[in-house]
Formats: C-alpha cells, sequence, structure tokens
C-alpha cells in the first residue's frame, strides 16, 4: 500500500504548551480493514512503510501479513516522513518551521494516533506493538487508551527513558549544535553534526560484539581503519535520508519518555495497565538494557517477559524477526486460548 | 615535585615516517632516586602530575609515597601539558603546529619515554604501570624493553585497540570536525566539537549504572534533564584545560594500539613477554571489557588476572584506588617473595 495522508484539521494541543496547526500524518495501511487490526509503532528515525523497515515481521509472506490482519503504522511528529515536522510547512509564516518546529512529546506522538485511529473509524486494536521509541509510544497509548488495545508487545524499551539515554542523546544533540551551520535556516543546517550524532548513537545500537565480528582490520593498519569508515559510512547514509531538525526534537521527545509525569509512580501507573502484555527485551542492548524491561514486565499485571539472546545488542530489534515472530505468535495464542476460556466461563 | 622539562635534542623519527624535531617532554619526579622506581603511562588528557590526577594511589601518604620510591609520570607526545603537541611551536615555522603536528603512535610515545629514562639514567624499572591509554603504553614499553622492567601492571587496557574502541573515538573525531572553526588556525578550533566528543567519551567511560544512580531526576521534568545538563558540565570542564588539537591526535594515536603490529601474532608478542605482569580489569568496563584483560593475562606468560567490582566503569581505574592499592601491594609482594626463593635456590 501506498503512503496516505490525513489533516487533523483541529490541530493538536502540546503537553509542553503551544499547539499544532492542522498537522498532516502520513500513514500506511496494509490489508482488509475487517481483518483484526495490528499498529506498529515506529522508532526514531524509521517510517510509515513498517514492511520495508520490519520485513521479515510485516510483509505478504511474514508472520504478519494483510491476508490475516489489517496492518496501520504513522509517521511521528516531527519525523520527516510526510508527518508534520521541521521541515513542514509552519502556516502562520508560509516557510518551513526549522527551529522553531515545537518540543514534542510522546504523549503527543500518541495524540496524533489517536486521531488518525478515530479517522480509520478502528475501534479495537487487536495488537498493538513497537521497539524502542515506538515502545515507548505503544506503552503510553496503551495508558492513555487501555480498552481499545487487546494486546500489547513492548519490545525494547522502557517505562521512562533512563538518565543514560538521556545522556547519549544529549552527546549527540550537542555534536549538532557544534555544527557552524546549524543556527541557520535551510534543509542542511547541522548535517555534518547529525552524521557525528549517528555515529555515537549507532555505538548504542550495537555491542562490542557487534563491531569486533564485523568492523576489524584484518591485518594492523595505521589509518583508514575499517571500524572507521564505518562509522562514516553509516552517518552518510542517515544524512541522505534524515534532516538535524527533526532529529534534534526526536531524541528529545524520547527524553521526555516518563509514564508517571502528573500521574503518579511509575509502579503504579503500570499496575493500574489492563492489558495482555507480551515484554521482550535484547541480551545485549546497551541503550535499554534487559533491567529495563524486567521491570516492565514486573509491574504489569500478568506481563510476560521474554529475553532474545542476541548479538545484535538495541538493534536486535529489527534483525531478530524470525525469534520475534515466534514470541509474538506463542504471546497471541496464549491470549486467545485464555479469551476462549474466559468466554467458556461465562458461557457455562 | 614541580614539573620539569628534557628536550630530546636528537628528535623522534615516527613510526608512521617523518620526524619530530627535538620535542620537550614534561615530567614529574617524586622521591629519591635511589629509591626503587615506580614508572606511570598517564591515559588521553592526564599530564605528569600523578600526585593530582591518581591521588589514593600517589601521593606522600598513599601506597606508592616519595619515602619507598622514585616515582616517575612523564606527559605524552602529542597531549598540552608541557610535553611536545598541536599547540607547541613548529620549529620549521615558529607558529604553533596546529593540524600539522604529525599523527604519532603508543609506540612514539613510549620513543620518547626511554629518552627521558635514559637522560634520567634509570637502569631498571622496578614497576611500570598504567591504565587505559597509559596500559597501552605500558605494555609497548614492555615488549619494547624487556630487560629493564622488573613488574608491570596492565590496568583497563588490551593489546590492541578495538572496533568497537576506534568506533567511539571516530565517532568523537566526527563531532569534532563538524565544528566550523575546526579547519581554522587557532588554540580553541573544534571547541564546541571536543565538548561533544567527551559528552561521548564519558559514556564509555562510564556505565548505564553510573549514570542511573547519580543523574537520575528526582522528579519528571520535560527540560533540563540532570543527565543532560551533566554532560554540557562534562564538556565545558574539559574545555577549560584541553584542546580539540590535542584530542583528536590522542583519539588517533589510541586507535594504532596493535602490539603485532609489524610483529606478527598478537598472541605470540604476548607469550614472548618475559615480565611479571598483574593484570585489571574493571567488572562494568564498557569501553575495554574485561575480554580484552583476561585476553592479556591468558597470553603474558605467568600474568595474574584480578577483576574489580565497580559500578563506575572504565573511570574505575581512577577512582577504584584502595583496591587497585591492595592488588598491586599483593602483587609486588609475591613477586618480591618469589625472587628472594629463586635467589636462595641459586645460593644453595
Amino acid at each position: 500500500m501506498s503512503e496516505q495522508h490525513f489533516q487533523i484539521k483541529s490541530g493538536i494541543p502540546l503537553e509542553r504548551g503551544g499547539y499544532l496547526a492542522s498537522p498532516t500524518i502520513a500513514y500506511h495501511t496494509y490489508g482488509n480493514p475487517n481483518n483484526p487490526v495490528v499498529w506498529v509503532c515506529h522508532a526514531l528515525t524509521a517510517n510509515s512503510d513498517v514492511f520495508d523497515w520490519w520485513a521479515g515481521l510485516f510483509g505478504p509472506d511474514a508472520p504478519f501479513n494483510p491476508r490475516d490482519y489489517y496492518i496501520v503504522c504513522a509517521n511521528i511528529l516531527g519525523s520527516c516522513y510526510g508527518t508534520a515536522g521541521p521541515l513542514s510547512q509552519n502556516p502562520e509564516s508560509g516557510e518551513p518551521y526549522y527551529h522553531d518546529f515545537p518540543v514534542v512529546t510522546i504523549r503527543d506522538m500518541v495524540a496524533a494516533h489517536e486521531a488518525l485511529r478515530n479517522h480509520l473509524n478502528i475501534k479495537e486494536i487487536h495488537l498493538l506493538l513497537g521497539g524502542s521509541l515506538g515502545g515507548q509510544q505503544a506503552l503510553e497509548w496503551a495508558i492513555l487508551q487501555p480498552t481499545i488495545i487487546r494486546n500489547l508487545a513492548l519490545i525494547a524499551t522502557n517505562a521512562r527513558h533512563s538518565a543514560w539515554g538521556i545522556a547519549f542523546n544529549e552527546a549527540q544533540r550537542m555534536a549538532i549544535e557544534a555544527d557552524g551551520t546549524w543556527h541557520r535556516r535551510f534543509g542542511q543546517a547541522g548535517d555534518a553534526g547529525m552524521r557525528a550524532a549517528r555515529a555515537t548513537a549507532l555505538l548504542s545500537y550495537r555491542h562490542y560484539s557487534t563491531y569486533s565480528e564485523a568492523q576489524t582490520d584484518d591485518r594492523p593498519v595505521l589509518e583508514n581503519y575499517k571500524a572507521q569508515t564505518y562509522q562514516q559510512y553509516q552517518g552518510e547514509k542517515l544524512s541522505r535520508r534524515f534532516n538535524a531538525f527533526s532529529y534534534y526534537r526526536l531524541t528529545q521527545a524520547m527524553d521526555s519518555h516518563h509514564v508517571g509525569r502528573s500521574r503518579g509512580d511509575i509502579e503504579i501507573v503500570l499496575e493500574s495497565l489492563q492489558v495482555p502484555t507480551l515484554v521482550v527485551g535484547i541480551s545485549t542492548d546497551v541503550l535499554f538494557p534487559l533491567s529495563e524491561q524486567v521491570f516492565l514486565a514486573k509491574h504489569i499485571p500478568g506481563a510476560v517477559f521474554k529475553e532474545i539472546h542476541s548479538s545484535f545488542g538495541h538493534d536486535g530489534f529489527l534483525i531478530e524477526t524470525e525469534k520475534l515472530g515466534l514470541l509474538l505468535d506463542e504471546f497471541l495464542a496464549a491470549a486467545s486460548a485464555e479469551l476462549h476460556e474466559t468466554n467458556a466461563t461465562i458461557a457455562a
């Protein structure tokens, strides 16, 4: 399915104050709207084309396919893949927002998802899932709208963004700020800084062993180390498809993640969640370590915790699709069996 | 003891080619030259005043004190604490080197240490030690001059710099390169980039738990996160005492570390080492993980491996001085007992 667009005509009031007037939301849907709905929340630099970036889990021949499910994924607020972001036109000025695009939170992103859900007339989400920043959205959404979500899968994510995660993001924003072009108003401003930021981010997405295995020089050299050119390559790769403005704002949104904000203790907020939940962690995740998923599973009533053994670090959530597919199948089958049992009890 | 200076009048031929004409070496000595010599190799941004940065291990009342030992520490080539570096005067131009300061290697640093040792007329080093980049120098020196070194202590270091370590350094150099001032010829060029680099480096020196414990906000906030301002503070702190030129060159020197270069297999090089060696690793070290010290101890004949349990990550080597002092005491006592035993056998 090709990208579609929906304009939230009423606008979105933002958690930090202010208002986003009539933002556009880009989204993909796949399959028949009468099928059970699987809604995917995407991570930092992804887009709404989940068949492209999560192939293996989503696609014509994948566990989640359009024959069996109605699959929905929306590009998040502040991004640059069709949804309103810093390079979109500011209705007030008629120019792109650039630095004037407001700081949004995970809850603002969820408000946009909710508006789209109403537009698509979806009454029930059979499975809501996301990894990393996507998991943060899924968790917030489940807290805000528990009656609509039947099953929740939180992958390599957390209940609040950690000091460690915020420090990683800040180091990256400092690289963007160090870029002499960053204060200027054009799409490529801060690009060299963003490339450096991406090189740092990659270290948090991978692991010592990932680099050892793939980026070690075969023989001793004194320049152009494999790991060095790899970092440059990854920075350039992102530069061809992203911009520093969106990068800056989306890392700020990630920093804001805290399910307890204006609600109370994190534990109590999680304990109030009434949605059957699967929590998955990656054994070598440096950025969202297992302890964070153990914490989620400990406090969400009845939640199932599963660990995926992988040497890919945080990026394992994008790569280990076969293992993830099996875990999700198992989880949905168990949830369905329990539901039948409950219905049988009620019938009896 | 105050800082002293020694000029290597004959110059230093560099491993990558070229020549450093009459570089100055800044150093500190403490105690009586007739005491057993303890030589300290310092890490990336430190200086020769080991009583200042390794207090607890070195000082008037520390395990290594000037009553019992003759303590020596020299500022490394490429640094900015008195030894020749990018902000030193280039004899060819009469101006500071800036970008023209050559890329040096760990072996070049060791060549400068050797010149100073000869100048100080030191025939025997009772204990040579260093952590991180300092350990890389100590190991190289022990390989190059095994007969002079009686005991070797390698702390939180490795036999070759890892792909992971090189990737961390490259992400930091990319931040310096992104700084619009970096191409200019003045002492503060690239400073904002270096501050971002330091913020990234800090993540490799610490650990998730270090940040969780010390940098978590007490209550939910939406800006000025504690971890965020901490990163900025650490960048500014380095900016007041260092410069981007030295930072850039010293990280390149670290990348070059590979004891097998021009020698053969790393394992065989380590197996040829005839110096009693203590290898220490920090349990939570992200940058030089324990596996690297286990590897060193496995291949250096008779080496003793000790793990320090600490939540401080790589920085634990600077912080856990009490534990380090005990391990070094124990190591030196055992080495001395073995030596007496050997002498007794010879006498009998």
